[in-house]
């Protein structure tokens, strides 16, 4: 099964595949135009990664030699993310764990038909999207759960963008405690950003990807921005020869105008990294911090999450967050639930509200998303605006939440598809999610 | 307060010495002979490291340019260690935590004479050691604890060469459960060492540090396998032109004979790495997971720990550990206990019936280590043989477990002392712990 892909990609996924993953376009593998090799062919525990003690050559992966960012190593790395590069706790506190209440129904067999018209099995689609683990809760109760290859309830996976959605919920959470103005320049927080693309940017736009930045995502021009983002974030080797920046800080306050701000939404996962510059400043914490003080520590999550971080401890706000798959769920359900966990108000509901009520259509139309006709983008969420009202957070290779309001299911998806984009899998993840919905609404 | 230290340095210390720490044999900085800031001077909070959103250039502590190394960034970094490399989880389990008991005194005023004969209190230790958090237990109960700078309860700190203990702890279990032959050849376990030199040592010998290999840890001879170790290790940044070994296992396997084995102590570092090897072999586990199955699973530890990583994994069993200071206790409390914790047996008794026996008084004889006369090392744990069987895991720097088996006493001390020998801090520390487990027996 291949889909053509036209959406944008983001950073990550353009730099991953400057370095020899496959391309985000077809379904093929960019260089030979075979089909690519399936879940089950690059389950990372039947081919041995990173077993024995030392692995075989052929078995290492590492990040030094770019190894842990090529498709199928990724099988392994994305769920291995702190043994790779460093990392900043994110704390659970010291309370109780908040048990999942159980109803486990088999949804293997739910019926689905693709966006290109095939009929699968919600199995089937487990294994089209080289899911790692996944979790669907339905009014509070976990009704599937289940884990391929190196996914497991204990092992915290990378999140890569699903990570935006966090900062944007806390700077959400900011504006409706009054310490985040929406509508104040950039520089009110970062006056650093002056002389850069979001000098005469509000916060607003930043939240909402409506900025006017030249940050090429063309991995074919060595002069791209996203290469030194990757680099300068520590998110892929610097290489020995690497003079570009070493920060984030030092990336972000180079990146220059180009086009107007507020005219169209265009994901660029800068706009990511600024935001958390801006949050930190506005609350006086690191992301970590700020993010285990606020929410982490009040879901009663069963693990502390982590960061990655660059040369100076910086979280990536863009692409970094690494959490167990059943505290995404916590995280998904109080989102739900508008901000409350076991009837306790942990964020303000207004908070979620702004989230739900979505961004602009006309905007978003501009951001070129053929699969996700009608939806918007608000506070570094996906508004699908269908019928159920489902909005989601969602990272490259598959990672999902997926918040079914009329369906009261939460759905968290992490996964290693060998294809960046999400529109590699949202012809099956999307009627998947909606039918996964309405066997649980019957 | 100034000591002359004569005794023989741990690897790490030498390695950072030659990138700009003090040397370890005085108490005064080797370029300049001033004598040493106080640790009130050099409070990392105080001096606002690592403060900011960025940090100024000033106060920023990087891994990557190998500031974190060096004194006093080093009173920041050693509680941040996985904000600066990658990291392997060392997991609590899903049991509750065990809660220390409290009963606590103010040991404050405790006289203490320090083996150079000055008079000064409990209080004055702590700062004479550079302590980031220190913790008494006495019959299982919390009699003090205290954290300074940026120690806290919460956040692991690293240390260091107390990890060979739990590396030695864990053989010792091994041993005890029959699992481990300490009689067989290292290359029973290793084949790959045949033609190093552990090729004719066997693992007992490996075990108390018996062995002849030539490891120099002298700074001034840029061929020293020092550098090598801790570059291989990832200890310290390679360096842009570094053509040595790249892991623990590539390092391990180049090492030299050089004299007997079982002729005398040398206490030296690759012998704990060996050692690690060893014990992963015989258990098929990697020792995160060996030691969270075996031991940390088991403590009702209340955080996670975590090793520190080479560029394929491999835990440092040299220096790598990372533990929060309660939970250390929590350890040191079993090893008191012989394997129990609330009167369940863990580990079994023999194996730390072996340690507290210890080594041959004459081989130690054969160290060099002027302070600790009449000693020995067993299964990487330093025996005093003193009035009350005190016995000790020793890191550098300061990290300490010191078990008083007489006094029912367990001290976990965590610093950051400026000078990395442990001679450096001995004349005040060893009697400090003999002066709180007779204050505590009174």
């Amino acid at each position: 099964m291949t889909f053509r892909i036209t959406q944008r990609v983001p950073a990550l996924c353009a730099i991953l595949t400057s370095i020899g993953m496959t391309l985000p376009s077809t379904g093929l593998d960019a260089q030979t135009a075979q089909p690519l090799p399936t879940a089950a062919q690059t389950d990372p525990k039947t081919l041995s990664m990173m077993q024995g003690f030392p692995p075989p050559a052929d078995k290492t992966i590492r990040f030094t030699d770019g190894s842990s960012l090529k498709f199928p190593n990724t099988r392994w790395a994305f769920s291995h993310m702190r043994e790779l590069v460093p990392t900043a706790n994110v704390s659970r506190g010291e309370g109780p764990v908040r048990a999942l209440p159980r109803a486990e129904r088999d949804l293997g067999n739910v019926a689905i038909t693709t966006m290109d018209g095939k009929a699968i099995t919600f199995n089937d689609a487990l294994q089209l999207t080289y899911t790692d683990g996944i979790l669907v809760l339905h009014k509070g109760q976990v009704v599937y759960e289940k884990y391929f290859g190196e996914g497991s309830p204990q092992r915290p996976h990378i999140a890569f963008s699903v990570t935006k959605s966090f900062v944007g919920t806390l700077a959400s959470v900011l504006v409706a405690e009054g310490k985040l103005d929406p509508a104040a320049p950039v520089t009110k927080y970062v006056p650093e950003l002056k002389d850069s693309a979001y000098g005469d940017a509000n916060v607003r736009q930043v939240m909402d990807m409506t900025i006017g930045v030249k940050y090429s995502e063309n991995y074919s021009d060595p002069n791209a921005e996203i290469f030194d983002y990757a680099r300068a974030g520590g998110m892929v080797p610097m290489g020995p020869n690497y003079q570009g920046p070493r920060t984030f800080f030092d990336f972000l306050v180079k990146l220059k105008k180009e086009g107007e701000h507020g005219n169209g939404f265009f994901y660029k996962t800068a706009n990511a990294e600024v935001l958390a510059w801006i949050v930190k400043r506005a609350s006086g914490l690191s992301m970590a911090d700020l993010l285990s003080q606020r929410i982490w520590s009040k879901l009663g999550a069963e693990h502390d999450a982590y960061f990655m971080v660059d040369s100076i401890g910086t979280e990536s706000g863009g692409g970094g967050l690494n959490t167990t798959l059943r505290d995404l769920a916590r995280f998904g359900e109080m989102i739900r639930n508008k901000g409350k966990v076991n009837g306790e108000q942990i964020i303000p509901a207004a908070a979620i509200a702004d989230i739900e009520k979505g961004g602009k259509k006309e905007d978003f139309e501009k951001g070129g998303y053929p699969l996700l006709k009608g939806w918007s983008y608000r506070d570094m969420w996906w508004i699908s605006h269908n019928e159920h009202n489902a909005f989601t957070a969602r990272g490259i290779y598959g990672q999902t939440i997926y918040i079914d309001p009329k369906a009261e299911m939460v759905i968290v998806r992490y996964a290693s598809h060998p294809m960046a984009a999400n529109g590699a899998n949202d012809p099956v993840s999307l009627p998947t999610y909606m039918a996964v919905a309405k066997t649980l609404m019957k």
